[in-house]
């Protein structure tokens, strides 16, 4: 690779790639050593700093809290911020499964609050292919479920008039622009690359080991015409979890051959599984996780009953030796959605010391997360056809090139 | 591969392959060999006595002839056709350069011929997207030259309402149930397999390795939903030259676990290079080939200086011994366009025993040629932007399913 991008080695290593998440320790992922492994830079204070001053408003607290914590090019998409530069946000999911959970929700929420800080278009890449290539699904149902997880999407918030959402299995069957670029991709990158990428193998099936162009291509604006009226110098910023970021490590390794410029990224650690951070959740393990779907009980019970404790064996032992944050699964839960710092500051201290029990840690989270739930089924109950069409038709956003 | 169908082994043999054909023999490739080792059938007397009873017309002197040698399960579209069940004809073009030559007309010569007989649908396929992966084009190059030879095909004299002609480029980046198509055959093909049939390393970009999915999609009927109305059981017959034949095998194989029937083919030989029949032609070199818009002046001297003669060496010896029709490239290439059977058994004769002298033979060649190319010239500069957009259009045609 190119970019003094060393391709990761797994051994002896946290596993991270597109597939796997396995992490050695249990407190999650070394995401230090990860850093070292892809290359890419920790989001420095510095950085958080100049992107205050340049946009006056202060920096979302999963980035202050370095939930995002890896970067690439990010401060030269805030030269172009800067310069009254374009730039475009990207994002994406693999619709694998009807109910989202809360991990799925970080990189939106990251991305939703860039597109209100910087005022940009987003793209967002619901990658049906990838899915029906990958799981045991129809080509149909990886379609219908990309369109029912476009409606959680949508009830983030995002601005209809800024905001293109495509399943892969329709844009592409509507795109000439978006497909001719895949055919450029693919003719830059060798099986050997993809091999040394992302472990494919020899028995793979030939759509797994040209699927990387796929999710590669919406990094160039050139495959939106109707979004950037033709111009392939814009360059995208891509907030997504550290472990897509093989994807785009490819993608800048090719974008300099096809005169395209490379996406920046900003990498999120993983959200954690209810039972520890040595696993990435799953969303085929109904009790591994939170879903948008669950009801207030199922919340409760469900954070009550599976949420790692870092708390002592006894209420006796708590007291005198205090809960250890760092593996507390409620504790690591409120860092992605208690937003009060001083608040979420009080609760370490409370909950380290000895003061504050697992049970009123995760009655707090409790607390937190139920309307948040509540409120997320609604806003998306709310979401009609008439909307995901709206968002997902090709069309011009609210910007002119 | 299933159905009996082995994977050739080239090995002390000819080479023939979808990018590479090498005969060992100046006769040119063996091609009853190449039947065994394909695991095609032989075209019989029988099968074409059948065809002539079923449809009242006599058989192409191109299937007479045994040009169009190998089929597999012709008989069954025979069947079809009998019963007055549907099926469709499916071809295609790699379009690398902008000048057609001699040799590129047969499988459509052909074509035309099944299409005016069995009175069916027909999709030509214009695999610009192989040619940019293969070639040193631009995509918009490999795009325009498709156009440019969908012109030539039109030529030919294609009912308009009934063919449906189309660059990958553009019907890929247009259809949905194409690209769903291509995604399924991708999931049920793995990179061992196309290693085996096609010979692909390690070295080569991912987009070869999946293309022979994108050749083996317009077999499937569900492909084209504005032709078939969305049935997916309406099968086709695919005429095509016998270096095609390892994607038709592939997509044999895939066929029956996606539900789709068969593809059923008819494979031709090579049509021989001026220079001999031990390459095939090359649109690169253009001595090797008459181009379709060769002069009558270019067509008089090609033939008459670079066609292979099988005459003797001397006036004296000719009269002697007489000629090789077997390795006589004016000889072959009257077996493919001089139509009068009669004529052509006649020529045979003199040419053997000597009476017909070689520059007497090349003149009868060049009296057929230089009109045929002259009135091809004619009918493609008739044909406008207009009409390529009508053919090229995806629309229904003049069935109903």
């Amino acid at each position: 690779m190119a970019d003094n991008e060393a391709s990761p080695n797994p051994v002896e290593d946290d596993v991270v790639d597109p597939w796997n998440v396995v992490s050695k320790s249990v407190k999650g992922v070394d995401y230090d050593k990860l850093i070292k492994r892809f290359g890419s830079q920790k989001i420095e204070v510095a950085l958080l700093e100049r992107m205050e001053m340049l946009t006056g408003k202060p920096p979302h607290h999963l980035l202050k809290r370095g939930v995002f914590f890896s970067q690439r090019d990010l401060s030269q998409v805030l030269d172009l911020y800067e310069k009254g530069k374009p730039f475009f946000l990207y994002t994406g999911r693999g619709p694998s499964s009807e109910a989202m959970h809360l991990g799925h929700l970080i990189p939106f929420i990251i991305t939703k609050y860039l597109q209100d800080t910087f005022n940009v278009p987003l793209v967002i890449q619901l990658t049906d292919d990838e899915k029906f290539l990958w799981k045991d699904l129809t080509v149909e149902e990886a379609h219908r479920l990309a369109y029912e997880n476009a409606k959680d999407i949508i009830a983030l918030g995002f601005d209809v008039n800024k905001t293109f959402i495509f399943s892969d299995i329709d844009y592409i069957g509507s795109s000439s622009a978006f497909y001719m670029n895949m055919l450029r991709i693919q003719r830059c990158v060798t099986y050997n690359q993809v091999k040394g990428i992302f472990g494919f193998g020899d028995s793979d099936c030939i759509g797994k080991i040209s699927f990387p162009a796929i999710q590669a291509a919406p990094s160039f604006s050139s495959s939106f015409p109707h979004i950037f009226g033709g111009r392939k110098d814009i360059p995208c910023l891509i907030p997504c979890a550290i472990d897509q970021d093989p994807y785009f490590r490819m993608t800048r390794d090719v974008a300099p051959r096809l005169g395209y410029p490379k996406p920046a990224l900003i990498h999120s650690q993983f959200f954690p599984a209810l039972q520890g951070a040595q696993t990435k959740m799953s969303a085929s393990d109904p009790n591994s996780s939170i879903f948008l779907t669950d009801s207030d009980k199922q919340v409760k019970t469900k954070i009550n009953k599976y949420a790692y404790s870092g708390g002592g064996s006894s209420v006796e032992e708590h007291r005198k030796t205090g809960g250890n944050c760092d593996v507390d699964i409620a504790y690591q839960y409120l860092t992605f959605f208690l937003e009060d710092d001083e608040k979420l500051q009080q609760l370490k201290q409370d909950y380290s010391s000895g003061k504050l029990l697992t049970g009123e840690l995760k009655k707090v989270l409790i607390e937190i997360l139920q309307p948040l739930i509540k409120q997320h089924k609604e806003r998306r109950a709310a979401v009609t056809d008439e909307t995901v069409k709206e968002y997902m038709t090709p069309r011009k956003l609210a910007f002119d090139y």
